[in-house]
C-alpha cells in the first residue's frame, strides 16, 4: 500500500487545498526492467502551477484524478533491472507519492558525496542547481566582473544564482526577496552585496540604490514589476535569463508586460527564456562545481522541509506565496 | 551659401512642422583633411524621433538651434584630403543640409554598381540594408526553411527583411503594413506569401491566419500589439530581432508591454535588441549579396522620394505616420 496526491480540480487563480486529494493505492509489483522506489523527499516547484491549468505548455497539463508528478529522491527497494540494485539512491520524476514503480531508465543513480544530504539532489545538485547554473552561465552568459541581479533570491534557484555569481567573481550581486528576514539572510548568510524587499514597493528605486552602477545580468524568476525595473537598470549589452514568472502564475487576467521593453533596442539587450530539461548535458559540470563548493562549505544549500505527504499540497501553496527560504521540500520517509 | 534644417523645439508626442526651421548658412571652406560635399539625397529614419527628445539614448540628442544630422549621399566638390577627389560619390552622416563640410575619414566612398541608383546607398545598400541583413541573419539567426514575420513590412527595412528571407529560402514570409495598398504591394511586388493590414485590428487573428503553422522569426519594427501577437505565434526556440518600436516613439505616456512575455520561458524564446552601427563589419557581405540581387533584378528597392530640403520635415513626419512605401528619401540636388 502507498499514498499519493491527486489533482482533484484545476485551480482558478491561487490554488487551495481543495484542488488536491490524498489517496491510498495498492502499488503493482515492478515488471521486467522496472524498479520500486521508496521516496525519501519530493520537490514542490513553481512550474507545477502551470501544469495545473488545462493549457498546452512545455510540459503536458496534469490530469484531474491522476497523481501529480515531479522531482523526487528515493531508495530502490525492489529491482527487476540489472542496472540498479536495492539500496541504490536514485532521483526520478515520480514525486507526490510515497512509493513509485518506474522503468529503471527513468531513474538516475546518485553518486553520494560525503557530508552532502540526499535532499541536495533535489536542490543544489539537482534540477534546481542545474537551472541556476545553466541560466546564469549558458543563457545569460555571465562573465567574471559583471553585476548580477536575481529576483526570488531567497528561493531555491535564486539563492544558488546569487552564490554562483559571487563564487565566480561577480563585481556585485543583488537580490530581491519578500520579507526583511529574507533580505537579511541574503546579505548575512549568502554573501549578497545588497538586497531589498520587493513588497516595500518602489522597486526601481530600490534596485537603483542596490546597484548604483547598473547591472549586466538579470536572472528573472518573477516577471512583472521586477523585470521592468531590471530593464531600466540594465547596462549596454545586458542579458536577461527568463527562468519563470511566479508573479503571474496565479493571475486570472492578463498582466501588462514591461512598458520599457523598447529600451532593449538602444541598450542591445537580450532576453532569453529557457527550460532546464533542454540542458541535461550540463549536469555533470554542475555537480562537479557545485558539489565541490558544497563539500568545502563555500556554498550554502538552504532548505525548508515539510514532513509528510499529506502536507505536500500545503507546502506547494506556501511555496507559491513565498513561505520558503531556499528549496521547499517534503520529507516522505526517513 | 547652403541651407540646412535645424531643430527649433523638441516635439511633445507627434512632431509638427513648427519643431523645425530652415536656415541659410555660409559654409566655411574645407580645412586640411576635409572635404566639401554637395548632398544629392538624405535619409529620414524613425530613430531620429528619439534623438529629438532631451533624453540619453544610444545616440546623443539633437540640440535645439543646431542642424539635424543623418545619412546622406553626395558628390565631393572640394577636397583637401588625398583620399578623396572631386567627383567621388560618398555616403556620410551630415544630412539635413544641402552642402556639408566634413573630415574625409567620416565619409565612405561608394563603389557604383551599374544600373543601381545612388539613392540605393541610403537604402538597400546602406544602413537600411545592413539593418535588415544583420537583424535577420545575425540577430534573429534566420535559417533556410523557417517562417518569418516582419512588421512595418512596406517600410524601408521591413521590405528588405521580407525579400532577404524569401531569397534565402524561408518557408513562409508574412508582413504587416498600414493600408490595403501596401498589403497588395507586399504580396504582388515583393513576393510575400501573406500580408495583413494592422489598422484593421484583430492583429493576433490576422497573424494566425497568415502564418497558420506559426513563425520562427519575428523582425520587430513597431513594438506594441504586433510584438504581443508575434510572441503568441512564435514556435519553440523562436527569435525576435528588436529593431525599433515606431508604435511608441510618439507616445507621451508609458505604453504597456506584451502581456504574454512569460511565454518566452516555456517556448525558449530569445528577444534581442540591436543597433546597426555595431555591425559595420558586415557591410561588405551585405553589399555583395544585396548588390548582386539588385543587379539581377531579384531584389526590389522601393523608394518614396520627396524633392527639396524645405520638404524634409514634412517627409520625416509623413514617414512616421507611414506615408512611405519603401525607403523615404529627400532629393536635395540632381
Amino acid at each position: 500500500m502507498s499514498r499519493e496526491i491527486r489533482l482533484a480540480s484545476r485551480p482558478s487563480g491561487w490554488p487551495v487545498p481543495e484542488n488536491f486529494e490524498l489517496a491510498e493505492v495498492e502499488s503493482p509489483p515492478p515488471g521486467e526492467g522496472e524498479i520500486g522506489v521508496r521516496n525519501l523527499f519530493m520537490s514542490v516547484d513553481p512550474y507545477m502551477r502551470g501544469r495545473m491549468n488545462d493549457a498546452e505548455s512545455y510540459t503536458p497539463p496534469f490530469r484531474i484524478g491522476a497523481p501529480l508528478d515531479g522531482g523526487a529522491v528515493g531508495e530502490v527497494v525492489v529491482s527487476r533491472s540489472p542496472d540498479l540494485a536495492p539500496g541504490d539512491i536514485v532521483t526520478h520524476g515520480y514525486g507526490w507519492r510515497e512509493y513509485a514503480v518506474l522503468d529503471a531508465g527513468q531513474a538516475r543513480k546518485v553518486e553520494e558525496i560525503p557530508g552532502v544530504p540526499l535532499s541536495a539532489y533535489l536542490g543544489a545538485l539537482g534540477m534546481t542547481g542545474l537551472t541556476a547554473y545553466v541560466g546564469l552561465l549558458d543563457i545569460a552568459h555571465f562573465k567574471k566582473g559583471e553585476a548580477v541581479f536575481v529576483s526570488g533570491a531567497a528561493g531555491s534557484v535564486g539563492s544558488l544564482v546569487g552564490q554562483i555569481a559571487r563564487l565566480k567573481g561577480a563585481s556585485r550581486v543583488v537580490g530581491s526577496a519578500g520579507s526583511p528576514e529574507k533580505v537579511a539572510y541574503l546579505i548575512h548568510d549568502l554573501g549578497f552585496d545588497a538586497a531589498f524587499d520587493y513588497r516595500d514597493g518602489r522597486i526601481r528605486e530600490q534596485l537603483a540604490e542596490a546597484a548604483p552602477d547598473g547591472i549586466d545580468v538579470y536572472f528573472d524568476n518573477v516577471g512583472g514589476d521586477q523585470l521592468q525595473a531590471a530593464i531600466d537598470e540594465l547596462r549596454m549589452y545586458g542579458r536577461v535569463a527568463m527562468c519563470g514568472a511566479i508573479s503571474v502564475y496565479n493571475a486570472t487576467e492578463p498582466v501588462p508586460g514591461p512598458n520599457n521593453l523598447f529600451l532593449a533596442v538602444g541598450k542591445r539587450l537580450t532576453l532569453r527564456g529557457f527550460i532546464v530539461s533542454d540542458h541535461q548535458a550540463r549536469l555533470p559540470d554542475m555537480i562537479a562545481e557545485l558539489g565541490a563548493w558544497l563539500r568545502e562549505g563555500r556554498l550554502v544549500s538552504m532548505e525548508t522541509v515539510v514532513d509528510g505527504l499529506e502536507n505536500a499540497p500545503r507546502a506547494f501553496i506556501d511555496m507559491l506565496r513565498g513561505a520558503n527560504t531556499g528549496k521547499m521540500l517534503v520529507r516522505l520517509a526517513r
